[in-house]
Order: structure tokens, then sequence, then C-alpha cells
């Protein structure tokens, strides 16, 4: 029990870390008057569109809960509750940060571009630590709750089921705050764009568009809050998922061991959290003045530091690394400490590969990138092309990384090497999380130099600082699909246990066959590579429908009161944020819905045609089919999406005829169609994926109990 | 053997309705002095293209040729060749029609649209009847040789490594054909369009412009040669695949009965042309003067007629439709001839419902081309996200029908029932062959009458003519990667037979393993899914760099002949064919070698490091990841095309602001982007598919042999 304790502990410290520089960053100067009330309309905005979408999820969220409760019993339900609310508070307090340190920020960009990188990023920190923290709090305190006052066996079907309850409330919030806020940033944006670039011809952020505060709101909600709460549930699942597979693998062996094993992965999670920690306070400009090299010293600090100490937590938890425990399942002749140590190395070496490529893919001094700036001088079309050639080409190599990751653990140390290796990936969220959280604040901070007519250099430091945001957005999520496609097939290899562990209770009578050669596998497949395309469609066509409700009431702005383009009355911005809201919130139920139905539908369809075992054999086969599509679907959407966005940047460096040329409106056009691929349809698919898998597993639960 | 003779009989009478029907399009006059003059010129470059083109797939075939007759034996080097040659001839012929029949049909339409209508639909129809008796001539007529004259069984194992050979030959011509074809026609298509349309602001089609003779030899060697091959290559995949899996799974019946099923799906093609046939000479306008409703006559006949012909065939070659036969394979407990009727059915029943959805899809009456045109107004990057959104939602109910289609097929009849149901898929080839090769002609038709300064009302009459082209032209694609899909589900069916067969010859000593747990097959499903992307990136990237050097070729050219945009002096057409001929030659062949290489790579990886038995679990993953991802890119992206230039016609007829409206260079601008989508990247996707499943076999079989 002390290991839980001690991840316990880590995560009571990213809290204390979390509350100790919040201070720091509050106490920063917040500017002048102007700064402020153009801070205060954001952070109203925010808080506005925040309290919407829970009090529209709470509605959802009991909902399942009772359900939950009806068909898993009560701790389970607890677990989802948990679950549910601690996601919603990792989005909710990076969304606060957030919009108190975008003002800071630009306050302090007027002194140096290190000022301005410290309050930004100290901001980034606080919400990466809460993100980890809460979520090794979450599990571990669960998990000691279960285990300890409640005396249930680690191994206990209650313990397995309510984890796994604990995952799918993180899940279902997430997909609803990504999707929704994902709507909510890019309607914002594109509409923004249109009616004030495209059509009045006044430039970004100018403060007579009255989209301009959503606009920023949107950062807020959808890269801050929404992120937060996905990489929060995908800490949970594949920690979560790790246990659970191990307390379904690891057979003989006593209980005390087991739950020194189920431990491991929390105290892993907690070191890390030190390691992150300590990564933090490398991030310094040097003498290059590389604002990615600084956020990279940190990153690296992370993780080299993280390989001694997961040796270090292994050999301790398990006494040494040699011996070998556990049975000779999956051909590997059970398991050791130095097996598992390897595969978590895989894990981090994936992560690091992930981080390379996105850069390469994203960033403005490589071939992708400046391909789409060259197409962008034969015009829109041109640019489309590239950027959708890129998009495309940018699947190949993080797949051919996770390929071979899953080979080296699987053979370092079978399937309990992959979900040990999707755990170490997940360890290091809190640095990775922090490089994200960084981009929407510098991004606000833009925004509200530009507004507040704060110097001309001060605006240059922020775009800047923005300009890094892009790549690092990009990076978490790569790094968020590609542990997704590791910790999918440790929650697959939970469904086939689960199979055989509830054979007779389901009423089959024998195992499963999840042969390729049965056709309803591959009907599986098919169903399950179609979810991402849907879901991804239902995103799309949300963005352009909201985008299009803020296009007319700027217009209808602009046409009632002729002062507002001629900066003489102030627009009113409420309006549009409050009409963004209302769309976003509608628009986020059917696609954050699809996921959670048709698990269910297919199981139910296929079931009633071809008999339980092959709509088991289909269920099996959907949540295969949709990492194998959503994979790819997320990858081609993120990585063409940043890319889109650089090529607009290096294009505005003064390349291929700079601001205002011809390739530059080809590359607004570019950026524009990147928007959503980026921010709203592919990180969600992260979650979708997860959520399907979790729901096939409560489904297979909610069976075998009512069976 | 009679059967075999019947089928036979048929394809002859395919190429007789070819050549008849051929002096009917030659007899109709070409027009005056400057319309021949285009029309020679256009002839002149589409000659020229092909006979490199074949020239340099010669080479690559000969090689091809040496190694399968090395490693398989020479019949089977035979039927490589065989496929090889007459999938190239049936491109040729194609194309070869089609450029007669361009300026034929613009002649007419000085007449009336009906006579337009006539004569182009008589050349596509006569590409369609020569590609499926082609195609029928080559399977029946080799597998007559095989079975008579060389006097194998029919279930010996070298007719069936013949078969595939012969598959093979056709593939792989098929695969440059598509893919060089492709990059060609939109090269020069989007190169022209930039620097004419965007750069110099004269309208499409405008003799000044020196790569419209480009365009239009694109859209024959591209549209109507590669279209032909890829149809030739699918029907012959299909059908072969069909007997092969006859023969592996059927046991228990003597070899006289054996070779009558085989002969099934023979007979069934050729009763099909004749059904065809009839249909093609159902097309004619009606009072409502509707050309889409005078192509669906034709098809509705064919498909309805071909109802009672399937039946008759199914019962005259097997006696009767009860009685059971087979050993209970799939637990369907042996077929009947109601089981094949039905799964034939079924396969009908699929390509009626594709075609209705596709023109769904991309027809301008419906939602989806409407939704794109309506986010026009609004501006390129509306425009294109919109269609992105249709491109990734047109997946969803085709893939729901394939899917449907699966099982009931197998319900009927096992897997012979999926191998059944593409057989009747393809049966209706000549037919939608027909109604695709149409659209070339027409829109070749409409480009004369512009340069050539015909009448108005021709020129209305021609595009009233090629805007339902673009619609058959999405079907066919549509319908292709359907058939694919159920085609490759056989092809699967075949691998895993053959490992069965082969299992100590290969050196195994248990049956591979294709369950989703073992993580190999997941690494298979993932590497299989990451071809299409890959391959997709590459179509759309040499689409961007060849069309680049069209637009540098034509600045050039108006730079050093200012007489050339005064229209006093004529370009040179043949520099910019020859450029575009060069350039796509140039970029066809490291895509097309990927599905060739892919799986011997991916074998050979994977048995090094995980033994044999993996390797081939993961080659099998292999071909179904292929499928199961190429499905949706190729749906996505050839729905997505065909809805982008639609929703630009609809703009044109006068919605939105009609022509020159800031919608319409939005929609430019979609229609750009859907141009390597639909007619490069996407299509190519259906050999690519086929040419990696039966590598495969191909392999396999050389390994047993080596082994």
């Amino acid at each position: 029990m002390e290991i839980v304790f001690i991840a316990i502990g880590c995560g009571l410290l990213a809290v204390l870390y979390g509350l100790f520089t919040a201070r720091q960053v509050l106490a920063a100067s917040p500017g002048d008057a102007t700064m402020q009330a153009i801070a205060g309309a954001i952070q109203e905005g925010a808080k506005a569109y925040l309290g919407r979408q829970y009090s529209t999820i709470a509605v959802v969220g009991i909902v399942v809960a009772v359900l939950v409760a009806l068909f898993l019993g009560l701790t389970s339900a607890i677990g989802f509750l948990i679950g549910a609310i601690l996601s919603g508070a990792a989005g909710f307090i990076g969304m606060t940060i957030s919009v108190r340190a975008n003002v800071r920020t630009a306050e302090a960009a007027r002194t140096s571009l290190q000022s301005g990188l410290t309050v930004a990023f100290r901001a980034g920190a606080i919400t990466g630590m809460l993100v980890a923290g809460l979520a090794l709090l979450a599990i571990s305190g669960f998990f000691w709750f279960l285990t300890g006052p409640a005396g249930h066996a680690p191994d206990d079907r209650l313990v397995i089921d309510s984890l796994v309850a604990l995952a799918f409330g993180a899940s279902l919030i997430s997909i609803f705050a990504r999707l929704g806020g994902g709507i909510f940033t890019k309607a914002a944006d594109v509409g923004a764009d249109l009616v004030g670039k495209v059509e009045a011809g006044i430039p970004e952020d100018d403060p007579r568009n009255p989209a301009v505060i959503a606009d920023n709101v949107g950062d807020n909600v959808g890269d801050c809050a929404g992120m937060a709460a996905d990489l929060f549930e995908t800490y949970v699942v594949t920690v979560g998922a790790t246990m659970v597979l191990t307390a379904l693998l690891v057979t003989g062996v006593d209980n005390g061991f087991l739950m020194k094993l189920m431990g491991l992965p929390l105290i892993v999670g907690g070191l890390c959290i030190i390691t992150s920690i300590i990564g933090t306070y490398m991030v310094r400009l040097g003498r290059s003045q590389s604002i990615m090299g600084a956020l990279y010293k940190g990153f690296w600090t992370t993780a080299i530091l993280s390989i001694p100490a997961i040796y270090l937590a292994t050999n301790w938890v398990l006494g040494d690394m040699t011996t070998v425990f556990g049975a000779d399942l999956d051909g590997v002749g059970g398991y050791s400490g130095m097996a598992l140590f390897w595969s978590m190395m895989v894990g981090l070496g994936v992560t690091a590969l992930i981080v390379w490529i996105t850069e390469y893919y994203t960033g403005t001094n490589y071939r992708p990138v400046r391909s789409i700036a060259r197409a962008s001088e034969t015009g829109h079309g041109t640019n489309v092309i590239q950027g959708l050639a890129v998009s495309l080409e940018a699947t190949a190599l993080p797949t051919l990384v996770i390929v071979v990751g899953i080979i080296l653990a699987y053979q370092a140390a079978g399937l309990i090497g992959i979900a040990f290796a999707a755990t170490a990936m997940l360890a290091l969220a809190g640095m990775v999380v922090a490089l994200d959280a960084y981009g929407p604040v510098t991004d606000n901070a833009g925004g509200i130099a530009e507004m507040s007519h704060m110097d001309e250099t001060v605006r240059v430091r922020t775009d800047a600082l923005d300009a890094v945001g892009n790549t690092t957005k990009a990076v978490t999520k790569g790094y968020a699909i590609g542990s997704a496609g590791l910790a999918a097939l440790v929650l697959f290899g939970a469904y086939t246990e689960d199979l055989k562990f509830y054979n007779s209770a389901l009423g089959l009578t024998a195992p499963v066959d999840f042969s390729l050669s049965n056709p309803y596998v591959i009907v599986g497949l098919l169903l399950g590579a179609l979810m991402p395309y849907l879901f991804g469609a239902m995103g799309m066509t949300a963005v352009g429908r909201a985008a299009g409700h803020v296009v007319k009431d700027v217009r209808h702005q602009f046409a009632t009161d002729h002062g507002i383009l001629r900066g003489e009355s102030r627009p009113n911005y409420a309006r549009t944020v409050d009409l963004v809201t209302r769309a976003a919130i509608r628009e986020m139920i059917v696609p954050s819905l699809l996921p959670v139905l048709a698990p269910i539908v297919v199981y139910f369809a296929i079931a009633a045609v071809a008999g339980i075992a092959n709509g088991f054999a289909a269920l099996g086969a959907l949540l295969l089919g949709v990492i194998v599509s959503g994979l790819f679907v997320a990858l081609s959407m993120t990585s063409g999406g940043g890319a889109w966005d650089n090529a607009k940047k290096y294009i505005e460096d003064g390349n291929h005829g700079g601001k205002g040329s011809f390739a530059h409106l080809a590359a607004v056009t570019g950026d524009t169609v990147g928007d959503p691929y980026k921010d709203t349809a592919g990180p969600a698919v992260n979650p979708m994926i997860k959520i399907t898998n979790i729901v096939a597993l409560l489904l297979l639960a909610a069976l075998a109990h009512g069976g």
C-alpha cells in the first residue's frame, strides 16, 4: 500500500506546485485598464461558456451515472462520477489560469521575450501538472479506497469494473469538452476571419470585429480546457487500463505481489511528475533566443531524468529486475522487472520520436511546411492540394514508429509490455500538456496586445511565442493519438480477457472467433473504420454551420451600427460569444453520442442476425477498426492543420511575397481549412476511440451481470 | 466445357458489337477542317502518351514476367502476359474510339441533343463492351486452354496459380495506366486552369492556352484509357478470384461438376454482356429531355434483365436450384443453386444502391452538392471545409450497403456467396463502363466546340452532356471500389485457403493465428491501412509537381511569344503535351511499385523478427488493412471530388451569383482540389488494393514452390 501512498503524495505535490506557481503568475502585473477590460471580457465569455457546457454535460452525466449504477452497481457509479468531475475540474482550472495569464504575458512581453515566455510557460505548466496530478490522484486514491477501506482484492471484478467506470467518466466529459470547445474555438476563428479579414478587410484581432472576443475565448475553452480534459482522460484510461490488464493477465502470483505490480504504473506516473516539475525549471532562453529550444530543454530534461526514475521505481517495487514472475502467457515466458523497464523505455522512445516527427511535419524549417508555402504561389487550389498531400503523408512515420513500438514492447513483455509502454508515454503528460497549454496563453496575449494598441515590439514578441505554440499544439495531439494507438490495444486486450472471464456468464459456449476469416470480424472492422469518418464529417459540418451564424451576426452588427467599422462605437462582443456558445453546445451532442451508442447498436444488431458469439466478434473488431482508421484520420488532420497554419506564418515572415501577397491569400485559405481539421475533428478522435472501447468493456460487464 | 464455349461466344459477341458500333460512330461526320485539326492534335497527343506509357510499362512487365516464369513456371508467365496485354489493349482501343468520337459528338450536337448523346454514348458503349468482352475472353479462353488442350483438372494448383497470374498481369498494367493517366489528366487540367483561368483570365478550353490540348488529351488517357484498364482488371480479378475460391472451397464434388461450377461466373458474365447490349439500345432521351434519365433507362434495363438471365444460367448450369452440394464449410451446410442466385442478387442490389448513393452525393439536385455551393458564398476556405465534410460523410452509406451485402451474401452461401455477389456486380461492368466512357467524349466535344468557335447552342448541348458525365464518372469509381471491397474479402479467403493448402510446404507447423489478439495481426492491419494514405500522398504530390511544370511552360510560352494571348500566333501545344507526358510517366513509377513491394517487405521483415507464422499473419492482416482503409480513402476522394466539381457547375448554372461571382471563384478552388482527389489518387486505390492481395497470393505460391 505504501506504493499507492507515494503516488498519492506525488499527485498532491503536483497540486501544490500548481498552487505555488499560480500565485507567482497572478502576482505579475495585469497591465493597464484597457488591457484588463479586454481580458475581463475574455474571462467572462470563457466562464459563461464553460458554465453552460458543464451544465449540459451534467445532464448527460447524471443519466449515464444512474445507468452505470443500475447495471454495474454503486461503486462503479462513484468511480464514473470521480472521473467525470475531476476531468471537468482539470479543464476548468486550466481555463481559469489561462484567462488570467494571457494579459500578464502581454504585459510581461513589454519587458522582454524571456519575461513573456516565463509567464506563459508557467501558466502552461500549472495546467500540465494539475492534469497529471489530478489524474494520478483520481486513480491512486480510488484504487486505495477500493483495496484498502473497502477491503477488495486487487483483481476483484468490482475493482476492475470500477476502474473502467472511472475511465469512462473521464472520457465522456472529455469528448464533450474536446468537441464543444473545438467547435466553439473554430467557429469563432473561422467566422471572425471570414467576415473580418476577407469581407471587411480589417486585420486579425482587430477590436472593431465583434467576433474578436469570441475568438480569444475559443482559445481558452478549446485549446486549453478541452485539451486538458482530453489529456486527463488519456492519462486515466491508459494507466487504468494497464492496471486492469495486469490484474487480468498476470496469474500465479499472490495478491500482495499483484498489488505492487498494479501500483507500478502509479508510482512511475508519480516519479515522472517530479521529473516534469524539474523540467519546467529548465525552460529558459539560451543565447540563440530560440523559443522552441527553450521548451525542448524542459522536455528533454524530463525525458532523460525519467529513465533512471523508471528504473529505480521498477527495481524498488519488484525487489529486483531479473526474477521472472507470472504464468507463461503470450509466449513470453513470464515477466521480469527488466522486461517491464524495457517496455517503458519503448514508450519513452515512441514519445520522443513522435515529438520529433511532428515538429518535422509542422515546423517552418522543414520541407512539408515549405512545400505548402511554395504551392501557395500558384493559388488557393494548389495550396490546399499540397496541404492534403502533406496531411496524408504525415501519417506514415508515426505509424511506423507505433508499429515498431508495438513489436518491441510485445517482444519484451507481451501485451503487458504494450500496456507499460503506453503508461510510460503518459507519464510525461505533465510536461507535454505544459508545452501545449502555453500556446493559447500566447495566442491570447497577442490578441490583447493588438486590441489594446500596445507597442509593435510587444506584438512581435507575442507572435514569436505564438508561432512555436502551433507546433507544440500539434505535438500534443500526435502524442495523444499515438498513445491512444497503444492504449486501444490494451483495452482490446482487456476486452478479450473479459470475454474469456465472462464466457459462460454471457451464455457463450466456445471462445469467440476473432479470426480475420470470420466475416463478422470484417464487418466490425469496416463499421469501426467508418466511425472516425462519420465523426469527422459531423465535426467539420458543425464548425461550418456555427461559423455561418457568426458571419451573419457580425454582418448584422456592421450593418446596423456603422460606427463600429469607423472605430467609434463598441461592438456587442457578448452577443457573439453567446451565439457561438449556444451553437457549439447544440452541435456537440450528437457526434459525442456516436461512440457511446455505436458499440451497443452494433453488438445487438449483429447478435440478432448471427448469434451472440458473432455479435461479440463484430464488437471486438469494431474496437480495432476504430483505432486502425482513427489513428490515420487524427494524425492526418492534426499534422495537416498544423502545417497549413505554419505555412501561412512562414509566408507572413516575408517569404514568397509576404503578407498581403497572392501566396498569402492562398495560405490564409489553407489555414482556414486546417482549423477544424486540427482543432475540432482531429483531436476529438482520440477520446472517441477510447469511449468506444470503454463502452464495449462496460457492455460486457453489464451483459454478464444481467445474463 | 460447353459452358466455357458459351462464355467465349458472348465475349466474341461483345467484340463484334464493338466493331459494328465503331463503324457506326466513324461513319458520322467529323466536322469541318478546324475541328478536325484540333481533334487531330488531341489524337496525336493521346497516341504519343499511350505509346510512351506502354513502352515504359512493358519494361516493368517483362521483368515481372521473367520473375513469374522463374518462380511459378511458364504457364503462369503466359497468363500474366495475356492479362497484361489485354488490359493494355482495352485501354488502347477505348482511347482510340474516344479520340475519334469527340469531334463527331461536337458535330452531331449541331443537329440536336439527341444526336450528340447518341454518338457519345455509342463511343462509351464500345469501350464498355470491349472491356467486359475482352476480360471475359481472357479468363474463359485461358481456362479453356488449361482444362482442355493442356489437360489439367479444374482444381489443379497450376490452374489456380495461372488464373492468379492472369489477374496479376491485368492489375499491374491497370495501376500504371490509372495512375499515369490520372497524373497526366489532372496535371494538365490543374495547370491549364491555374495559368489560364486564374493568371491570364482566359476562359476554359480557350485555344490560346498552350495547355488546352494537353487537358483534352488527359481526358482520353486518364478518364478513358486508364479507367478501361482499371475496370478490365476489376473484372478479371473478381471473376478469376471467384473461380479460384470455388476450386479451393467446394470439396466433395467430382471434377465435372466443379468444372461447371467454375464456369458459372463465366456464363453469368456472358449473359450479362447480352443484357448490357440490349440496355445500350434503350438509351434515348424521353419527353423530359433528361440525359441522366436516358442513361438510367439503359442501366436499369440491363440490371432488371440480368435477374432472370442469372436465374436461368444458374438453373441450367447446376441442373436444378435446390440440390445441396459441397461439404459443410463456413457453417452454411453446403451450397445450392438458390443460395448462389440470392448471393448474386445481393451483388446486383449493392450495385444499384451504390449507383443511387453516388448520385445523391455528387448530383446537383441534392443536399451535399448544394451545401458546398452554399458554403462557397463565404469563400474558398468554407467551400473546401464543406467539401471535405461531404467527402468524409460520403463513405458512410456505401460502407453500410457493403456491410449489409457481406452479411446477406455470407448468410446465403458463406464466403462463396460473397464471391458470387462480387461477380454479379462485375457482370454489369459493360454497362457501367459505357456510362463512364461517355464522359470524356463529351468533355472533349465541349473543348473542340469552344476551340473551333462553334455556335453557342452547341456548347450549351455539350455542357449539358458533360455535367451528367461528372456523376457517371463518380458512379463507376464508387462501383469499382465497392466491388473491390467484396473482391478483397474473396482474395483474403483465397489467401487463407492457400495457407492451409501450403501449410507444410511453407514450413508451418500449425495453422496461422489470424486472431485480432495476435499483435502481429494488428501490426499488419496498421501497415495495410497506411498504404492508401501513403499512396494518396504520392499521387497528390505528383499532380502538384507536374502541374507546376505545366504552369512554368505556359508562362514561358506567353512571355516569349506575345502573339499567343492576342490570338495571332499558335501556341506550341505539342511541347506542353510532351512535357506532361514525361512528367506523368516519371511520377507513376514509385507509387505503382508500393503495392507490389509492400507485401513482400512486410512478410520478410516480420518473419525475420517474429517467425514465419507471424510473418504470414501480418501479411494477411495487411491485405485486410489495405481494404479497410482503402475503401474509405477511395470513397471519400471520389465522391468528394465529384461533389466539388458539380458544386461549381451548379453555381455556373446561375445559382449563388453564377459565373464570375465570389462564390464561383471559391467553387473553382474546390473543383481544383477535387481534381487529383477524384481522378488520380482516389480511383487508383482500387487496383492498388487488388495488387497487394494478388502479390501476397503469388508470394505464397512462390515460397511454397521454393520451400
